[in-house]
């Protein structure tokens, strides 16, 4: 399935969305207009702005603030990744170059700080205190969540720190990108809490996804080596799940005790969880999300938005495995 | 002078300001909140939040959104501190070990970033879309000064290049705690443009005086060494008034030029501007910029917070030189 199907009814609002981002760059230093061109053109799939907007426009928001959400979204997040990349001292994001492959720390850190403050400005000028108090949380979640993994440090297995984890770390954005769009859309508590639960459940399905993907996908696709988070001692759903079917597999215990294995120890580990029910256990936790999300949608308006996202919530749960 | 008389009035709402800005790492994590405990109690003479809550008194405000603003403006400008302090590698401000000197640039980067999302939800929970556009803004605006700064590289000397430094670093957050402030008061329009005008000249006034005092003041008191912005091949008034009567300075001209001096070269010029004419000529600027200032504050209306505003500028031009 490609994305298609379900970006068919924004495709031209997305375009605006990436043509406002561009915009944020616009009078500011060529070496800043080029760095944003590189970080917006190495795209993604812009699964936060469909959201927002095919949120949005189920529930009747206006489209120029629609778009404007949708690109304070999609910038808050790219801000994000330059940031994270710069702590991880990852050279390439989805096969591209990023940004601290090149440029200093430095102007690293400011061009994501640059970046902050244009969403932050994009999500003011929408006009919903709301929408605004929703964003600038946003940011303080995902900022926190990171602290903690860092604080925490590698090897920490326990289920609830995992899910507090990719709710900082992922389902936080989804929750902006659609209880924006339904707050923006002016709609009754009731159905800006729906989707709310839509985004949440969405973005920790989406997560545990991109987990076992880090397993099971191919080197060329994800752009790093297979198990990469658990080569960085971080302990993600599928090994969680390995974990409980084997407690006593001793590499895993040595991970967790914050050991630090040698190559073939680690490939070792890396194929048995791999090749383990574990997989299969962390699919089957990602589609109860994904349900949940779907039930949540169901109490949202029928409409062809509302088709578009039951596609969007199925594509999210049935990439690759 | 101290700064007693002019906080005077403020000093119970100062006390809030700091209790408000402790309390936006409540709950979170135990390093987190003594970092953030360590960053306020480094304090400094909270300048902006007396400003803020001056000209909100002296129009009006309420206190509960006047204190939050305030904490918001102050919390921006220590976030913006941890982040310079990294990219400078500073292990040192007002004499008190920075941030950076313990934590690793990860840790750093990150607390910066939660601070800018915790002061950003304290400018939401002020409830006004024009202040948050005003915060956003000028979060935009300090970036990407810094990034000019940095793009522009040393020995870069401009008089207009200058002031739109000073502008970016210095006088936008002071607009913003003026401006703002009045915004919140909700006056006409006209006076809050005399309250912006007061801000801008008086950041002008103030980071011209901060640029003339690394030249005269003493090592002990400035917490690094004299003339340390040349040092860094920083070009700032009082080298620029140098310039204008010494045009053929040679070691100037290779700083200029992006060269670097040899120690006793630098010392030589370092004294040579000292004992110049140049720092009676940029104290001159600062005043023009002071009484300008005071002219915008003239047209606001008489009260005790007016009388103690012009004290404090006074105050700011009065610093020892």
């Amino acid at each position: 399935m490609t994305t298609a199907t379900f970006t068919n009814l924004v495709q031209s609002d997305l375009r605006r969305v990436e043509d406002l981002m561009r915009a944020q760059a616009a009078g500011h230093h060529p070496d800043l207009i080029a760095a944003l061109e590189h970080l917006i053109s190495a795209g993604g799939k812009r699964l936060r702005p469909t959201l927002t907007l095919l949120v949005g426009k189920m529930l009747g928001a206006e489209d120029e603030p629609l778009i404007t959400l949708a690109a304070a979204v999609e910038l808050l997040h790219t801000a994000t990744l330059v940031h994270d990349d710069l702590i991880d001292g990852s050279l390439l994001r989805r096969g591209i170059p990023t940004l601290n492959a090149s440029w200093s720390p430095a102007a690293t850190v400011l061009t994501g700080d640059f970046m902050f403050a244009r969403s932050a400005d994009m999500a003011a000028q929408v006009g919903s205190i709301r929408v605004m108090r929703l964003f600038a949380g946003t940011l303080a979640i995902i900022v926190e969540g990171e602290l903690a993994q860092m604080f925490d440090g590698p090897g920490f297995a326990d289920r609830d720190a995992y899910y507090k984890r990719i709710y900082a770390k992922t389902a936080s954005m989804f929750i902006l990108a659609t209880e924006g769009a339904a707050a923006l859309a002016g709609v009754p508590e009731e159905m800006i809490q729906q989707a709310r639960c839509f985004g949440h459940d969405l973005g920790i399905a989406y997560q545990i996804v991109d987990d076992i993907l880090d397993f099971t996908g191919e080197q060329v696709k994800l752009g790093k080596p297979v198990g990469s988070d658990l080569r960085h001692g971080l302990i993600t759903m599928p090994t969680l799940c390995y974990l409980e079917a084997h407690p006593d597999d001793a590499d895993l215990q040595t991970v967790i005790a914050g050991g630090v294995l040698g190559n073939d120890a680690v490939e070792g580990l890396i194929e048995r969880i791999r090749s383990s029910d574990a997989i299969a256990v962390a699919a089957g936790e990602a589609r109860r999300f994904a349900r949940s999300a779907l039930d949540c949608l169901e109490r949202l308006p029928v409409s062809e938005e509302r088709m578009a996202l039951r596609e969007l919530a199925n594509y999210i749960v049935e990439r690759d495995f």
